[in-house]
């Protein structure tokens, strides 16, 4: 080992080898369940063609044709039957919303083609409130995305197999973890696991479509009625309102559009253009899909059910249950619902810890949520969003009817930020006129519908949001605070240098000497010239066999008997150290606690380990070093 | 602070006063639940009066009485009505039997004046592995003693208040963790905190039995009919296997009785003729209000009916009905029964941490059991009782006649060894015949009775208590044999001495220079004069910064820098440590980790805690000290 003031020490062996010989029961499990180590070198981007770029950043928003237009039917049913006619023209709405926000994207694709998330879009060009606004929304979305996306791939099961029932939110919490421990693998998937399931959704929601409406001509289905025209302005009100809860509850169709231009950096040279053709892409999929189904919905006249009950089928399998029959397409159809809403909670799985890392590096979150972890994932933040989607998914028995009221305010939210942040950097930069007016626009529209879905989703849940919300934006606070705190109590000043301190130290001596303790003698000696020996006593009629012991294996160290009338190790040596401390204030007092090892675990439960209560009695004492001088049996 | 080699110091300070000064905030909340310490000079023994210690000390065995002649009753219903006819005779058999062992207890209190229980008696004389399984015997039933007896008292109470029903395990596990806590503050009761229940109880019982043969002279109500005599071989060997099925229920009443014994010490002078006299006069008692009650059950023709049910009375309360009516005296009944049974489990929450303190002090118990507490009471012992009672009351739902059939046979058991102790001790000490011959007969008819207990219960939960024997003795022997390795291990020779070693310190650094790695620079260079700072680094590109801050604030430490290839802190340090390790076979590292220390506890999370994973990599290896340098940002 060199002694030069600084060496440099490059690993010459591959550490591989080296670990394989060390690593103890313990590590070879977690190498099991968890995968070997992958070197910081190997972290590198898969870059994507249009192909496989729409499946892996659009399996979120896709996914979300499994339930946007039953939430729609759910909220139209209350108003009664002839509500319901309206579901056509809602979806309508909501693919002109999609073509808008899609719209205002491209323009942040290409002021970002490395990639423009909403916290960063927000923080740049709004300052760092607005970011963490958008932070806290997204932090709060992926969460919900999770949560909503697994409990929907659920229930697509449910449909097709209602002996499941009973155990909706133990197939959630089950998937849920599934997803999880596959991202504490760090897997790169490959594209084709992302292609296969959604093109295989995308085609089979077409043919249902396509099936439904050769059905609609055979008119094997009657149509149920139309909208009949309010008769009063009393009924005008109930209806806009209905209206506009009913196209809230639609607009859960735009989570996870934003991924594309989120991720714009991983699609091949060029960049921009590549994601911005994907992102076009999957607005006219959303579109065709998303209104083709609530038509066919209409025609087909299903009606949404109660989740737990045995007879619950999602609206989507009750159409394909009516245009396939109950046969092979059928159970394909729930199989790959079930599929790509499990890839849609997969993604969240890259998004939340990676945006939760972000946020850690500006000193938002703790710190350890930035650490990447032997394979190249922020363990951290995947663990914290699997607890917090198991919780949701408990909480709320695994319904989505009751969790997706939670959801969208979130991404409206980093909607309107992010294309805010748009505007405001497209004037800086002096860009056309166009553009500007194309952001405005996104930002206009996506702030109106995130008013909207606030006000009409409030009581059935936005309110929880907005409470959270609250809560993440204080707790950023909190820990900047903190850091910054930190930052500034431990800054060294460029005349600041080490100060030489002087020290004592204190061994802890039971009332027999053994090996252990001459072992911590020499270690006492070792480290300092000041060294005293202390024994408490509660007995102190054995206070002369101590003396005799010591006077023969004490080391020539002045031994201290402290009394203990309480019986209480901690007492008297707190009484001690403090006028030991106050004695000498520029003083380091070593306090050490000899402790004999055992070959097994268990065996420790048998020795008095004094060492722990008096590391908690001196937690607050400063001048204090507490040290465990360890003797092995063996 | 005297430095001559051994100076004697006694602290001049009223400790009460320091104490109160300094306690912390959790200090204080364990004050307040615990009350504050006790000094050990307070340990005094109360001397009791016959009067007094009849309470005391057969609290246990005079309740017994609450659900004794209800477990014959339960055996013998089961064989039919007629059947029921033979519990007086069953009850006078158990009287007769009480006697005997009374007769051979008396033998015990005046060999063992300052108080014999079955582990002492049974070591002294039969040697240490008969002690062991008094011992195991005597834990055990210490533990069925307060499931029994809370449960028994939860069940009077729920025969006077039918809507507790559903909570019987709640009363039970907050009835057990209510006496258990009032143990743990170590509170002396008073001799009148046993004396007023103990003889309610005894009167109201007595008052019972008195106003039942008015009743039955009055004719006011009718008896069962007489026991029929069995008609063939057949039936008469079932009718043998009923009876003794029956007596083996009722030698529950025995439970308890040998705690005078056990206590003898803590009676007036002269212990022995004061503690025999309370042995003979508890005798009589139990034998009038068990024979007593037993033959009342008979008279008014009541039925044990099963727990959980809503129509669910004790036959005590039964009896207790038809006797004094629902009034006044049947709730003072119900609640004295509740009581004087709280008590029973009182007197298990002395007993059993006393013996596990002998039987860890001789070593086949870890410990901590035979630490006295704050208060002067054996505290993990009665935690420890707690648990394993609550833990029984759950998994039998507080059922007693489910938990009864696993009582008595330790009782027995330890009976049996205690006086076959009591045999050996006079045959070696040449005692006159007479008192070999009682104590002969009592560890028989002990023998005997412990024989038919286990094979009639054997099925009915028995098989449990052996199993349990078992799980404890080879737990004693593995506990010995510990401590026996570790006494011998760390024995130190006449000849030893401290071998002096020699010490290199690593300091962990990490990427940022601030105060808090000052201070511990200064900290190593005052402990050693061979330090060395240690980076651990996953990203090349820092290093020369790192350099340049070190040169600037290091203190002319040599800086060693390791990659980390694989972002770990851990493996790159273990690497270096095993090669240091094996480079300087006696020599001590000592790693430093510097700790940043916050106000606040929460805010703990906020720093990444890098002493832990290091600690518990370094668990095993040997002349490595780990060492948390802590700097306090206040």
């Amino acid at each position: 080992m060199g002694k030069s003031p600084i060496s440099w020490k490059v690993s010459s062996r591959a550490l591989d080898q080296e670990v394989e010989v060390r690593r103890s029961l313990l590590s070879s499990l977690k190498r099991l369940i968890f995968g070997a180590p992958i070197a910081t070198s190997r972290a590198h981007h898969e870059r994507l063609s249009r192909f496989y770029g729409l499946p892996v950043f659009a399996s979120d928003a896709i996914s979300s044709m499994a339930y946007a237009t039953e939430e729609i039917l759910l909220v139209l049913v209350l108003a009664g039957s002839m509500a319901t006619g309206m579901v056509t023209n809602i979806s309508i709405a909501i693919a002109i919303l999609v073509g808008i926000v899609i719209f205002s994207y491209v323009r942040t694709i290409y002021a970002y083609p490395q990639g423009g998330g909403g916290y960063r879009v927000s923080s740049d060009n709004l300052g760092s409130k607005a970011g963490r606004v958008a932070g806290a929304a997204l932090l709060i979305d992926y969460v919900l995305t999770v949560a909503v996306s697994v409990s929907s791939g659920v229930l697509a099961i449910v449909s097709a197999f209602p002996q499941a029932t009973p155990y909706i939110v133990h197939l959630g919490i089950a998937a849920t973890l599934l997803v999880a421990w596959i991202n504490l693998r760090g897997t790169r998937e490959s594209g084709l696991v992302f292609a296969i399931p959604t093109y295989t959704f995308i085609v089979l929601i077409l043919a249902l479509i396509v099936g439904g409406i050769f059905k609609a001509i055979g008119s094997e289905v009657t149509p149920t009625s139309a909208v009949h025209p309010p008769a009063s302005g009393a009924f005008e009100v109930f209806g806009l309102w209905i209206v506009l809860r009913a196209f809230s509850a639609g607009c859960t169709a735009l989570t996870g559009i934003e991924a594309i231009a989120d991720g714009a950096g991983a699609f091949k040279a060029p960049e921009a253009k590549n994601a911005s053709f994907t992102l076009i892409t999957l607005g006219v999929i959303i579109a065709v899909l998303f209104v083709g189904a609530s038509w066919l919905s209409l025609q087909l006249g299903v009606t949404p059910l109660h989740v737990g009950t045995p007879e619950y089928k999602t609206v989507l399998a009750q159409m394909a249950e009516k245009v396939f029959g109950i046969g092979p397409m059928f159970y394909a159809m729930q199989i790959a619902t079930m599929v790509i809403l499990v890839l849609a909670a997969n993604t969240a799985f890259a998004d939340f810890p990676r945006l939760s890392s972000f946020m850690a590096k500006d000193g938002y979150l703790p710190r350890q949520l930035s650490n990447l972890g032997d394979r190249l994932v922020f363990q951290n933040g995947i663990m914290l969003l699997a607890i917090a989607a198991c919780l949701l998914i408990f909480a709320f028995h695994g319904d989505t009817h009751k969790l997706i009221p939670l959801y969208a305010v979130g991404v409206f939210t980093s909607f309107t930020l992010s294309q805010a942040g748009m505007v405001v950097r497209q004037v800086k930069l002096k860009a056309p006129s166009w553009g500007v007016i194309a952001s405005v626009i996104g930002t206009l529209t996506t702030g109106v519908v995130m008013l909207i879905i606030l006000v009409t989703k409030f009581s059935g849940g936005a309110w929880l949001v907005v409470i959270a919300v609250a809560i993440l934006l204080t707790f950023f606070y909190q820990v900047r605070k903190h850091y910054d705190y930190l930052a500034e109590r431990l800054n060294v000043g460029p005349d600041e240098h080490v100060k030489p301190i002087s020290g004592t130290v204190l061994l802890l001596v039971p009332p027999r000497i053994h090996r252990g303790i001459l072992h911590a003698i020499a270690y006492a000696q070792n480290i300092s010239a000041d060294c005293r020996a202390i024994h408490i006593t509660d007995d102190p009629s054995t206070v002369e066999n101590m003396k005799a012991q010591w006077d023969k294996f004490g080391g020539h160290l002045p031994l201290v008997i402290l009394e203990s009338p309480y019986r209480s190790l901690v007492e008297p040596l707190l009484e001690y150290i403090d006028q030991a401390v106050s004695e000498e204030p520029n003083h380091i007092l070593t306090i050490i606690v000899p402790q004999a090892v055992a070959k097994h675990w268990w065996q420790t439960i048998l020795h008095n380990n004094a060492a722990t209560p008096i590391k908690m009695a001196l937690a607050s004492r400063k001048n204090v070093v507490i040290t465990n001088v360890r003797y092995f049996l063996e």
